[in-house]
């Protein structure tokens, strides 16, 4: 078996979320698009149940071995069985099918580590949800980190929507911690990270970095706040000593429109909203996230659970179709890197 | 005299960058495009050089008073002169021309409070220059308000571009100063003055404001950042009580791709890149510069002095054509306003 002939491993994410509507539409969108075959980790009668649910004449069939997945996967949605804690009542998460949730991504991992599957694609979670049953991270990205045996602080988020990639440095914490959060190590090493996993997964030797500052207009030469010469110049003049290609910090307002977006191939941003607002302005319903910093790929859409969507059809799959695609189309790439 | 017969006033702005550039390019356009009437306050040797420079045949009209201006635009520029101080060296800006670029933004406030003109359109300065010539403002914005007989806090900087209009609550400060400037009242008074003017110069009887949060999440319940609950939720309900439609606060990624803009007529952000990355994204060639809260409609170009570009025939003359436009909309809004 060659490295290609490998399906993706989706988890399931919360069974009473969108989820399993977004993973059968997806499924189903294969006839008219090309959707790289994947295999699902969860339970397959919560998603037969949601495909009554939603009208889909979608035939779900488990199987024993992912190897099993890519021949099964033309004629029906192949399913390594985990079953849920409690029935599930769509729209209405519950603590005790947490277990089943960390399950589906454990597993997802292993397959991907023992080379079974090529990429990990997870569908969203509920932090509420899992946090009530005691699990101790506050989202899949540290989980992840974990069970690969890396420290939080080496994944890293990236956004991807419209031919434009941001990570942020800073993430899920308040804007007033984000000033204290900062340092020249932080950027540094998030600017190695993207810079290495760029160059890996996206078929480019050198990726053009752009920094942006912190500050209204860059701090303007330090008269709007001191951290872009305090902090984070030096972390690109320390990046740049490594021979990576970084410049800035430039204004963010400004480096964002269509003829900006050329001049780099991937941008670092100071903290959560300065990243995700340019590319959820510009590629609301498709964009993905990705962690690098990861010995392995991972995708995941770019929303959540959307529970008040579960069941009703109104769910977009096309986030996740853009998820499994760009997972397939970067271990494509790193397979091919010599 | 109708009040739809006076020309714009517009200022010249550094007469070292584009502003003469760009003046003369919107002036020439009138023949492929709506431009509506306008005055120029400024020195018409340098804007002669500068056709000149550009190999534009354009032609200039010195004009002694502005009701000469409508009849003239036809077939001449017309300029209502003022001399500069020292000869204009494009591209270098001297501290000996902002006496002439401070009395342009006078005459052309002048002429709008006497009637002579319908609103006021600024090329862009430097504020650089200014300050060393003892000029006591940060920008235009507090200038104008002062000429106006207005507090600086009264004048409320909004973004016009691709039909999204937004308004930040802090502007020029460094990310660290936001959390301190940020108070229920000031963003109450930002609140009350964005809906009475979008009202009156957009034709909306009662204008959809939409509020961003501070935190990612809009906090999340408090969990990242406690701004939203203490700050920003006590303006929106006083907004409310005093009958304005404002809804929010809104996790700032999700609140500007194209299906949430439908939501809203106007979006008042908590800080400088909150509000402008957006509109910079989406609109960045075309986006304009607007100030309420005065008693007159002032718009401006979305862009700087660009010194680098000054004669060079590469600055684009959209955003000044824009401004135009939209300036002529909201004073005639205004003037059809029961």
């Amino acid at each position: 078996m060659t490295r290609a002939d490998r399906p993706l491993a989706l988890t399931l994410g919360d069974p009473a979320g969108i989820g399993p509507d977004i993973t059968l539409l997806a499924f189903e969108a294969r006839f008219r698009t090309p959707i790289p075959p994947f295999v699902l980790l969860g339970d397959p009668d919560v998603l037969a149940g949601r495909a009554r649910a939603l009208g889909l004449g979608v035939k779900i069939k488990a199987i024993a071995d992912a190897s099993a997945a890519l021949p099964v996967f033309a004629i029906a949605l192949p399913v390594l069985p985990i079953s849920v804690g409690a029935p599930v009542v769509t729209g209405r998460p519950v603590p005790a099918n947490a277990g089943a949730i960390q399950q589906s991504i454990e597993q997802a991992v292993q397959l991907v580590q023992s080379g079974a599957a090529s990429a990990v694609v997870t569908n969203p979670i509920s932090k509420v949800t899992l946090a009530s049953a005691g699990f101790g991270f506050p989202g899949h990205t540290e989980f992840l980190a974990a069970l690969a045996g890396r420290e939080a602080s080496d994944a890293v988020m990236m956004l991807v929507g419209e031919g434009l990639k941001v990570v942020p440095v800073t993430i899920h914490m308040s804007l007033m911690d984000v000033m204290g959060a900062l340092s020249t190590e932080r950027i540094l090493k998030t600017l190695e990270i993207t810079a290495r996993d760029v160059a890996r997964y996206f078929g480019l030797a050198r990726p053009r970095i752009a920094v942006t500052g912190l500050n209204p207009h860059a701090g303007e030469d330090g008269t709007m706040g001191r951290e872009e010469i305090e902090t984070i110049v030096p972390a690109i003049e320390a990046a740049r000593r490594l021979g990576l290609d970084v410049s800035g910090p430039y204004p963010a307002d400004t480096l964002f429109h269509a003829e900006a977006r050329k001049s780099y191939d991937v941008a670092v941003a100071m903290y959560h909203d300065q990243a995700l607002i340019p590319v959820k302005t510009l590629a609301f319903d498709t964009g993905v996230n990705v962690t690098l910093g990861l010995p392995f790929v991972r995708t995941s859409p770019d929303h959540g659970t959307a529970f008040a969507l579960a069941g009703t059809g109104r769910a977009s799959p096309r986030s996740l179709i853009e998820a499994l695609r760009l997972a397939d189309t970067m271990r494509r790439n790193a397979d091919a890197a010599p």
